[in-house]
């Protein structure tokens, strides 16, 4: 501990996530100063309305509405970004960066869209900019990935990231409740936002995902690379199926390298119930990386959330405080992916992609229209590994037809199901679900 | 990357990890370069004998007889010790930084044994020593504990940090065996050593405990502080009975903090089926650790084998490599245990724990054994949570009871037992197993 002068922190924001590090911060100043080797004081945090109700009782810090006394102010070194969303955010990072502020951050989105660049910019203003939250709330994982996986060449990341899909597919599963309804419940439990949109069609997870195979990659991953598809289409009764035969769903963010080929993609898929990722219950994250060396390594644990958001973000902030006690030259850069890019991956799209299918269709209940369905699959090269008829409607004419795959190419896939679409003994193609091996 | 000379390797041993470090290197050096700033140039090995033949093919480095060949050469910036065992490592290791070399080991017995004192010297040195590869192999957790976790105040770790033992277990548990075939079988397929009572006494778990509780708890636990119980004891039976009260047999590795008292201990434990750690199986590790922000994260993977402790060991390789040549005046010391100690913990005694029993007796087959027994318990403030009397001998007159506990003090129920095995009708104590709650 070369310097006991106070370390000085800056907060953007000050929500359920701010008020969590600002709580953190003032509850444990004398461990927190020893770990950090001085003491961190938070100078003042910057807010849209400093007369609005706070859950924070005691707060011994000023709120601001001009960011500049957040962003250039000669008594912030590090500058913590919990406002979420792309802007103000990203510009704020950015000022913050030229001003030669460290900035910890736990957007997903700025980093997923713009981490790169912002990285470089902090390499060349010789601070640190670390994201530890923006993806597994309190879990360590972008540490991992930075540092002590180094020596891997990552083969695969399959993850549940997202715990609000998660917690209404576990609902779904366990009360065989359809979508909408697991939704609503969500939403009045405080698990799910008014407007879900982010969460449920993948997007929050897709973001995430970008940033996790961008570090483990060593490549560029943003966030439109990502296709994602959400949960809205899932039905009761593909979770029953599902359980026949032998398979949870749960929403996977997958990244895969083959022979220079990366593959990045957000969907609900079947997943083998002896699978650990398939055992995430409720509100529960879990990352799931294959390296070379390490083999499979999962990390578990509350993915969101003021106190385990709060978690990530303190371990960032004490780690830049040792830094700075330590006379670091130059910052480590966080991670290889603001250096040249190690590999000529090239990102393939999802009609590339080879895998199984579970399928659900309504059909006419007659004779032949298996035959027919089973014939136009074989047209398109996809062979059928099981068919199970499923409750048929005699009043209506009609009956349910599940069927898995054996792996197959998502494009040809997707054609044979326009054939199948257009066909006059389907009545609807109520599903199409990816299935994941173990 | 401020500079491209190569950063100098030298490695301690080359037996199986050893090998799997050396491999690791030679095979993929500019992906590594790339990450560590410089080319990782292999100097030389110490081994015993160079002619003895090894697993690695090529090897385009000299093998050396001589430690200050690698201790004490110039061309040396990080002496990598694979050697195991207490002498010659520690001393090894010691000379290493006294020469100015950072060091990366995985010696789990050294650094319990040792640890604070060496990390004192690196520190005096300006050097780094590095362990990731001491505890759980190929996952991060030593990392995760330093840096990433360190806003957090530790309450707990529970861990299956064994494989050898959690295989073992899993065997008994699958198929039915006692402890001895389990064990045997173990042996002949290279999953336990010839000797295994480093592994079945539970004195690894005990190491690997010393090292996390030091990190986690900000003090300091050496090796002897850890009371460690083997697995020796348990029998087939007692997996069946387990199981149908709803619960997991696993040797843990468990370190609690309350209230200023830390509780440190390695022994078989009844689990609850439902937990994630029950269900961990075969040579697999995981590490749960509880913190007062994140709540509570697992970490999940391979612990042993050349591969993922060469992960462990070249991602703390690569990282020291990137330090060197970011320029680092003085190192970040490796965790705040070499520095002050922050918490004037009190380490408790087993006696002083409060846990649940499952009590297993060979009895005399006669009414008022069980109320004797009963009474014996009760004099002792222990109350019976239940009783299942099982597997009557007509023949012997014996029968066997299977007692659980609601919580009681170990020192309590140890007086207790004493009582019950100087009673007449008490043919022996097959077996006491410590039950944790979820």
């Amino acid at each position: 501990m070369s310097t006991q002068r106070a370390i000085g922190i800056g907060l953007l924001g000050l929500g359920v996530v701010g008020s969590g590090v600002a709580e953190s911060l003032l509850s444990k100043p004398d461990a927190l100063a020893l770990r950090a080797g001085a003491p961190l004081a938070l100078r003042r945090a910057l807010v849209r309305d400093p007369k609005k109700a706070r859950a924070l009782t005691t707060r011994p810090f000023p709120l601001v509405t001009d960011p500049a006394q957040v962003l250039e102010s000669p008594d912030v070194d590090i500058v913590v970004e919990v406002l979420g969303g792309e802007e103000p955010a990203c510009g704020y990072i950015e000022r913050a960066l030229r001003a030669g502020k460290h900035v910890v951050t736990a957007n997903k989105e700025v980093m997923a869209k713009h981490g790169p660049r912002l990285l470089a910019l902090a390499n060349e203003h010789n601070v640190q900019l670390r994201f530890e939250a923006s993806v597994g709330g309190g879990i360590p994982v972008i540490g991992p990935l930075q540092r002590d996986l180094l020596g891997n060449d990552i083969v695969s990341i399959r993850a549940i990231i997202n715990g609000t899909t998660n917690y209404i597919l576990t609902e779904m599963a366990q009360k065989g409740m359809d979508f909408a309804v697991a939704l609503g419940q969500a939403q009045q439990l405080g698990y799910a936002e008014p407007d879900p949109t982010n969460d449920v069609q993948g997007i929050d997870a897709a973001y995430k995902l970008a940033v996790l195979a961008t570090l483990a990659f060593h490549t560029r991953v943003t966030a439109s690379d990502v296709p994602h598809e959400g949960i809205t289409r899932l039905r009761a009764k593909d979770f029953r199926y599902a359980r026949e035969l032998g398979y949870a769903i749960k929403l996977l963010a997958i990244a895969t390298k083959e022979q220079g080929n990366l593959t990045v993609r957000v969907h609900p898929v079947l997943l083998p119930m002896e699978t650990l990722l398939a055992k995430v219950d409720g509100a529960f994250n879990a990352i799931e990386i294959k390296g070379d060396l390490t083999g499979t390594v999962t990390f578990h644990g509350l993915g969101a959330g003021a106190r385990p958001t709060a978690s990530a973000i303190l371990g960032d902030v004490v780690n830049i405080a040792r830094a700075i006690c330590g006379g670091e030259q130059k910052p480590m850069t966080a991670s290889a992916a603001d250096g040249p890019e190690e590999q000529g991956l090239r990102l393939r799209s999802m009609a590339e992609l080879s895998t199984q299918f579970y399928l659900r269709l309504n059909v006419v209940d007659r004779p032949g229209v298996l035959a027919l369905i089973a014939t136009v699959l074989g047209e398109h090269g996809i062979s059928i590994a099981a068919v199970v008829q499923k409750d048929a409607d005699p009043a209506a004419g009609s009956a349910e037809l599940v069927i898995t795959t054996h792996p197959a190419q998502e494009a040809r896939m997707q054609k044979a199901l326009a054939v199948i679409g257009r066909s006059s003994v389907v009545r609807e193609v109520n599903n199409l679900i990816r299935v994941e091996a173990v």
